[in-house]
């Protein structure tokens, strides 16, 4: 498995590169902005690299099951590929906005799309001036570099979007006439329930600290809406209509399946910010925790804790800000309170029930051995935690 | 023309809402966070009231020429009022990234959409935080509400991107399968032409004044990218899918025709700006120049004014603002270096040039005198200072 997805990947992130480039391929007039808009795409190339591939490797595994009873509707390996990609493409457009709302400034260990693209334009904007004696760099309306960084990440987010839709438009466009919509259909939904996932996500820091409740059922939604929509529910849709299932059944197994294993995978990433056994995945521990992020683990720790426990951490989190020494007593607090405890049970509940619907899909649409193994095998990378433990 | 052109105005405004509605017609948990969710719905339905449905108009103009020769692979009435409708809702989400990137408090007279959500999140984490005595309203990572509310405004324009999309698969998968790509197809180049040209127009601002034919050159590149694009070329090129022209057929004659009427929309719409006589818009005169914006009129002026008018420019837009006084000096001398007869007489020479296009068409493809006639009375709305004067 390790080798064969080892490749995979390979093969996907240079198919990545490739795609972004054919679809940013317009012929611009020879005037100076074209020079930004070249940097826009360096940049659009940058920030797609270095993901785990992980959505692209559960659309592969779904979209070559053999399903046996459609197969003059289903499409190449390359389409397949291709429509992987751009699920990878639109979460990085994705990441790309993320970063602006959460002014984050950097992703993967390097600076933020937006911040990058304040560089881009520096350079660009010195670059045409140094021709230039009379004028220096303008900032129309106070605007800093930074704030055009911004302007241009927004940008970069939306064409990543497009160029997704692209890709994924072009790819069906090769299979038969009919598959066209269905698959462009189940991208747009994706693409609305991480959205909408967004607008939830933002409701998290309203909602107050004394409901527990309030707060569990506010991260499952947005788990629900904002991950699982787009890292298993649509790589599993789009991977089934590819391999020639009707677009209903598609979507159906793809929720049944894909609902629980996306909401386990949002669980065990939270976890990774607390686990201090665990901290190899290159972010510092607590960044939560100075966000004042409202997660399913502070929700589990007000409700099972001691009084004084919960007292500290109610005081923690009602305050504007946390910094570094905030983070190891809200850990403790979580370690005893039986919290993080919860969350591995809740993540080994999920994935049992997620497995369970691949068995009754393996049953009902009668899948080989091989492919169904396959699957479940692709989804255990989702969760590293628990199945290495 | 007027009345039938105000009924259609009605039509489109109506169904715009109703399409919004349908797409973001979710079922959401019962969960705090949905009353967010409501509320951004609210003001995307505000945020789509109020255009002059310029292109909406075009795209029934040209989406009901009777092409004779594919009858077939024509769409209904319904569906192409609905692709009209979808063009207008994605100006309504380029315009609400638009106003975040140049960081703008109003549109139309009412506040930005970002600026509206800023008020949207703080009513709504009030009424939650209502019923918990325990926590005020949390501001995590030293965000205020009106970062919230540009964050809610970047999703926004997202949503509303897509939900253009769904609105036009939906309408295209009425009519025979292989139009579904072509509506696609051309509804993507428009998305993408239009994302390139705000990356260009971002530019602007570095070109040195001392170029002004680089300037010039660099605000017709602009023009075609971000404004004729979803402007004139979308619309014809949607129309004419939809009335059944082949897709290359409809995408050549859609940039022949659409480019200068869309670049000549602009030019006039830069003028507004500057035009006392005409100052009946609304909008303050001078908002262009308070920016700095390099447009064709400031590069007329710096290439045609006297030296002595050139250094007044040169010192008043290599400042980092300029204020109020400055906005009368610069339209004086817009006055009397000719500049403003020189984008007028510009207009006038890409009008004809489109409705030359317009004629050739009509040859070439047997259009009706009664299609050609709506279309040329349709084109004609994009300019009403050349027309009335």
């Amino acid at each position: 498995m390790k080798n064969s997805t080892d490749a995979v990947r390979q093969t996907v992130d240079a198919r990545i590169a490739e795609l972004i480039k054919e679809q940013a391929h317009v012929t611009l007039d020879d005037v100076p902005s074209s020079g930004l808009m070249r940097g826009v795409i360096e940049q659009a190339l940058h920030s797609s690299e270095g993901g785990k591939r992980l959505r692209a490797l559960l659309t592969l595994a779904a979209g070559t099951v053999a399903s046996g009873n459609s197969g003059d509707l289903s499409l190449t390996d390359q389409a397949i590929i291709d429509i992987a990609c751009a699920i990878e493409i639109f979460q990085t457009g994705a990441l790309v906005h993320d970063d602006i709302i959460d002014d984050s400034d950097t992703r993967r260990g390097v600076p933020a799309a937006h911040k990058g693209l304040s560089t881009v334009f520096r350079s660009f904007a010195s670059s045409i001036n140094a021709t230039s004696p009379l004028s220096n760099i303008p900032h129309t309306q106070h605007q800093t570099c930074e704030d055009v960084g911004t302007g241009l990440g927004i940008m970069l987010g939306d064409l990543l979007a497009t160029m997704s839709l692209g890709v994924v438009s072009q790819a069906a466009a090769t299979g038969p006439a009919l598959l066209h919509e269905a698959v462009v259909t189940a991208f747009l939904d994706m693409q609305k329930e991480v959205e909408i996932g967004q607008v939830l996500d933002v409701a998290d820091t309203a909602v107050p600290l004394d409901r527990p409740d309030l707060i569990i059922k506010n991260c499952l939604s947005v788990f629900r809406w904002k991950t699982a929509s787009y890292t298993t529910i649509a790589p599993l849709r789009l991977g089934f209509i590819c391999a020639g299932f009707a677009p209903d059944t598609a979507k159906t197994w793809a929720q049944r399946i894909g609902t629980p294993l996306g909401t386990a995978f949002q669980l065990a990433d939270d976890l990774i910010d607390v686990q201090r056994k665990h901290s190899t995945s290159g972010k510092p521990l607590g960044g939560d925790i100075k966000e004042g992020k409202r997660t399913v683990l502070l929700a589990d720790a007000l409700a099972y804790s001691t009084e004084a426990d919960r007292k500290v951490l109610t005081d923690i989190y009602s305050r504007e800000t946390r910094d570094d020494g905030d983070i190891s007593p809200v850990i403790d607090i979580f370690e005893r309170s039986g919290a993080i405890e919860r969350s591995l049970a809740r993540i080994e509940t999920l994935w049992n029930s997620s497995t369970d619907e691949i068995a009754v899909w393996q049953d009902s649409l009668a899948i080989s051995d091989a492919d169904t193994s396959r699957l479940v095998d692709t989804s255990r990378l989702f969760l590293p935690q628990i199945h290495t433990r």
